[in-house]
């Protein structure tokens, strides 16, 4: 056996964290999970593995390279790429066992084999939800959405975060004014401003072959900022007939408005009309969402509103709005800028149950009791000097220990001691409970 | 693209709930998570893809045809099938960073891609907990991860279960004491017992070359019943010598006394010697779970100790002992024996506002007060009559419905209805999240 020993390792592209980490990204998908279970998500859980002409009835490109696809048995299947196609796939398959409108989140995993580069994984984790109508869906559910994005954040920790918010009816129908032809590419161009800079957008501009006069009106729409309320009144007047853009500002009023009903906060979201999302999928608002101080990471929280989910797959029109937080991408990127939440504990355990020789049954009578009262405590239970015990304790950051000698049996009295500042406390069986609640605050 | 359409469907042998069925299975999920984690175990979470020479390196037949493996790139890949290689891997290979004993729980997907059949699924969850030694790991540990069964049964709602427990050098050393040869091939048959039953073991027996008088005096021994005291008796007067059946008695009879410690009651376990688990992987105490009333599901949380985990890809002694549950395959057999918990809600929402036209506003206002009260709740948003928004409350079980008109916002009292008995209670804005409360018990 020993020969043959093959040298543990995981694939290039792919995350694996050590308890401590593990810890922290945990918590951020319970905070996210609970912040969506608080506006009413419905909890979604799909298979990983779906067949291939259901997972690519749609998309094409550079989908199809990145997707692990393969044969088992007769079945050409591939693993989900994303959380919306299986999502339209099962509404369209559950259609008449579900309710409308159709709130539901989904928290898993999903794979691409993109060419591995840093900040870049082949599995991850996607956190989406989607409200999706049948036949038609009230636009306050756009502003709805943005405030699951808001209220995200702050529960994540986070102050300084901005929800730029757009409208591709707007954009569409502004390019549309401008008499310009080519309007998806000039749509995914803008996408690119981030990235590509201003300079880069006049290129690809000219490229697509767009007028200098509409190029420099484009800019000019593009490098409109302001307060809401400001840019509403701006848009207003730039309005020249086209009904799309019309539609698109008045739309984009309207969503504002109801914002402001779901109490969030005027900095943490604003109208950027560069925002356009490449997808064609997108037909009303769109988002993108960007940590202040670390733009550079790019948009954490990104989706928008689209007019049929399941065409593919139903004869039913079925708008909807969705956004996703990719969070293995937006842990991986916290962690590198530092920003991460410390990482404490790398044990759930508050308490950890130290018996001297001979007290074990004691120590373990005693850590029933500490988990009876919902707390998590776990017994030392090798063998081993005392320092090598509370070592132990040290090293996963577990707050504290309870030591049980033949002393504290005689006397009833526990030594509970705090591990961060080597404080030593008393208790006696009854009171164990409570020190422990008092000294750890839970 | 209306020609092309897809009929929406997933392969055979995955499961997929709705969402009523969905909210079931994540509350088992959440409550074996939060047992797991009230005893001290690790999160750990590892790639579903990890390559091929991994996660063959120790399995042989059955798993090397199950398994889904392709190829991506240059990469031989393939989706892991349990839960312990990519343990086995994890541990050798972030050894130096770990703290020994290294207790993990993982819940994960796992794949199989076996001949679908009923109860039998290719994607499935496993929920295992293992506690690994660096060099040597205390006996205890076997009672503790009895009683981490007991708990997490407990907590499922059961109170009518069996752990049979077991120990392999035991019957090994039994078996050699017979003086049978093969005893590997007579623990696979043992192991089948259950299922082939008394005659079915004889042939199995008699095949493999065992003598009539063996098998006689085999089939008395696996028969012995009683209280784990008298159990343990018993063993003792069987003893003739062999040192693996006298190892194997005393840890049967250490682990079971330890098992009282943890405050296990008597009758949700006992020895039973007809536990072999099939695995050679195994060599110690094993453990199987029994549902009293609904004995055919078979076991639904099994496992056992082992000497050396990692063999494979480390030169360090790493033995442990875990269990693993089947929750896909529990669920499914629960849900078919009408042993479900009865499915109530099909959303975490516990409010529903309504809000008559003209009311929108005040409503999302509400909804907000009533979230940042930590309780679910969602404003339905879609046009129509109050019937038709009531019955969206009634479908998906929320259980209170806060009513918003005109009258109510003129006199700051909002009515509260009851959707199971249509009582209706008043409250005014300062008291209806108490109201709430009270109604709801949250």
């Amino acid at each position: 056996m020993e020969g043959n020993r093959v040298k543990p390792s995981i694939l290039p592209g792919f995350m694996e964290l050590l308890p401590a980490d593990q810890m922290v990204f945990n918590r951020m998908l319970d905070t996210i999970r609970n912040t969506y279970e608080k506006f009413g998500f419905v909890p979604l859980d799909t298979p990983t593995i779906e067949k291939s002409e259901i997972l690519l009835s749609k998309s094409g490109g550079e989908t199809e390279k990145q997707i692990y696809r393969f044969s088992k048995g007769d079945s050409d299947v591939a693993l989900r790429f994303d959380l919306t196609v299986p999502l339209a796939r099962y509404v369209a398959q559950h259609f008449h066992e579900l309710t409308f409108p159709f709130r539901r989140y989904h928290i898993g995993k999903a794979f691409r084999g993109e060419k591995p580069q840093r900040g870049r994984f082949r599995e991850f984790y996607q956190c989406d939800i989607d409200i999706v109508g049948n036949g038609e869906l009230s636009l306050v559910s756009d502003a709805e959405v943005l405030s699951v994005i808001y209220n995200t954040f702050k529960a994540l920790g986070f102050d300084d975060f901005t929800i730029r918010i757009n409208n591709r009816k707007l954009l569409w129908g502004f390019i549309e004014q401008l008499g310009i032809g080519n309007k998806t590419e000039v749509l995914r161009a803008i996408d690119k401003l981030e990235k590509i800079g201003k300079e880069g957008l006049i290129k690809e501009l000219d490229g697509i072959g767009v007028k200098a006069e509409a190029v420099d009106k484009l800019l000019e729409f593009l490098a409109i900022e302001g307060s809401t309320g400001e840019m509403l009144e701006r848009l207003k007047g730039l309005e020249k007939g086209n009904e799309l853009y019309l539609t698109g500002a008045g739309e984009l009023e309207q969503v504002c408005s109801f914002v402001r009903d779901f109490g969030v906060p005027e900095k943490n979201y604003r109208i950027d009309l560069t925002i356009a999302r490449g997808l064609d999928y997108y037909t009303g608002t769109v988002y993108e969402t960007l940590l202040d101080n670390y733009r550079s990471i790019g948009s954490v929280c990104s989706g928008g509103r689209y007019d049929n989910l399941a065409s593919h797959f139903i004869d039913r029109k079925l708008p909807g709005v969705g956004v996703s937080v990719g969070l293995t991408r937006l842990f991986y990127q916290l962690r590198e800028a530092g920003m991460l939440p410390q990482a404490g504990r790398s044990t759930p355990a508050l308490v950890l149950v130290v018996p001297m020789e001979g007290a074990e049954r004691h120590a373990i009578e005693l850590a029933v009791r500490i988990r009876e009262a919902g707390i998590a405590a776990e017994v030392y239970l090798e063998k081993g000097k005392i320092g090598k015990k509370l070592s132990y304790a040290d090293k996963l950051g577990i707050p504290l220990a309870v030591i049980i000698g033949e002393d504290e049996i005689k006397s009833g009295l526990y030594t509970v001691k705090v591990m961060a500042d080597g404080t030593q406390h008393t208790a006696d069986r009854e009171g164990i409970v409570d020190k422990i609640r008092s000294l750890t605050q839970v």
